[in-house]
């Protein structure tokens, strides 16, 4: 099968404009199938301040009111999306944005949990294969807002690791899927202060030893919880490292590779 | 050819929630391939206020700074783009949402008018008919936003009538394309306060005609310049019409249609 990658970057890149430019580059010279998932950055906070919008948060997640929901619907489907792909497109990389609305992509249901209400907070039900497939045989690189919809007319907020990782399943039919979680850190690392400490490749038997002598950083295990699912959901491999090392990261000269080998 | 119908919605129709959801029934009812071509709407303003970003108008039109191209992305390409995609797919239309930066969809360059400075306003200079034929035959139905790029990575603010017009030519090298700008008006009116005086066929010479009598509402007169050279560049019929009667503005019941014949 042919190769996709499928690569998220982190809002710290968004908003760090030298290692964007760097990230940008990098993923338009990367051969093949690519599809770019962004998360928000700060700028859906800045412009919620502006407009003097209150942001509640709870267990250090933000609740999407409706107003919300319009900030970071225009901010991530809006502003980041469409310069990300006007950014690509000076580069001679064929991209194209979409939501989670677009042609079905992501459809999803606001998320119920007993006790809160997260507002316009979606889960993902379904990624659409097929229109993933169409525009990537049209040649076209493709770049994901996290903004999904329930099919009655309702946007709805998405976690961005979560649509990365449902969007690389669903490609996974169809391709041979590199799932890259790319952020400011080298990847995943045995001391968190110690960015040469990168730990190349993890399996289930090794994580599970490693956070069984707690090595592993509290921040980091649901990140690796989803990887590993994703690997038992089709997905080839995932890699976790430095976004603005892309290259490397894809030919497993730097960054960890999860894998169930 | 087949049938495509391209057509563009005017801003009071944005802001008017009970028209537009007729329209969107209408439009989602239409059979055959579809664009519909969204303005912008007062959205916009009011987000600039709220922000406290000052409006500069130049002979009626508003001049587009960096900070009011990131309001009209934000509300254009994201806001309102989105939301119309999420309420056609809720009418089982299965809609995506473009901006001309996608896909390369609509290359323009900066304004240059000797004298004035438009700031971030874009003149299109190409309109990519391969892609809109790809998405056409994948089975979607586009909406798009009237914000287009540079190529170089600049994003630009551009006239929704203009952009209709550009994405009309472009599909007609492939389709029997009719074209169709509605509006809150009946059609083109003899008498502009009788909404009953609809005209409902105008051809070059019968124009002229009642031009020389003064007979047309200044304010139509770009438009219904733009809708005789749209027929010399390629496009089947034009037609003028109330957005919430689409159904009787594409069979001919209502509404002004503009031809060579």
């Amino acid at each position: 099968m042919e190769n996709c990658y499928v690569i998220k970057i982190g809002g710290n890149i968004i908003d760090n404009d030298a290692a964007l430019d760097q990230f940008l580059v990098a993923f338009a010279a990367l051969p093949g199938k690519k599809i770019l998932v962004h998360g928000g950055g700060k700028m859906a906070t800045r412009l919620a301040e502006q407009i003097g919008l209150p942001q509640q948060m709870v267990e250090g997640r933000r609740i999407t009111d409706a107003e919300t929901l319009k900030v970071v619907t225009m901010v991530y489907a809006g502003y980041i999306n469409k310069n990300l792909v006007a950014r690509l497109q000076a580069l001679n990389c064929n991209a194209a944005g979409f939501s989670g609305a677009d042609g079905n992509l992501l459809l999803a249901h606001k998320r119920i949990v007993s006790g809160t209400d997260y507002g316009f907070a979606g889960d993902i039900d379904a990624a659409n294969g097929e229109a993933l497939k169409c525009w990537l045989d049209q040649g076209l690189q493709l770049v994901i807002a996290p903004i999904t919809h329930d099919g009655k007319g309702q946007l709805l907020n998405t976690n961005a690791d979560t649509v990365a990782q449902a969007i690389a399943k669903a490609c996974s039919v169809n391709f041979r899927v590199s799932l890259i979680y790319s952020f400011e850190k080298s990847g995943v690392l045995l001391d968190i202060e110690d960015e040469t400490s990168v730990i190349p490749v993890l399996n289930p038997g090794y994580y599970a030893e490693l956070r069984a002598e707690k090595k592993i950083f509290a921040g980091m295990i649901p990140k690796l919880d989803n990887a590993f699912t994703a690997l038992d959901d089709g997905i080839h491999r995932v890699i976790i490292g430095r976004a603005e090392q892309l290259g490397n990261l894809v030919s497993g000269k730097t960054g960890t590779i999860i894998t169930n080998d």
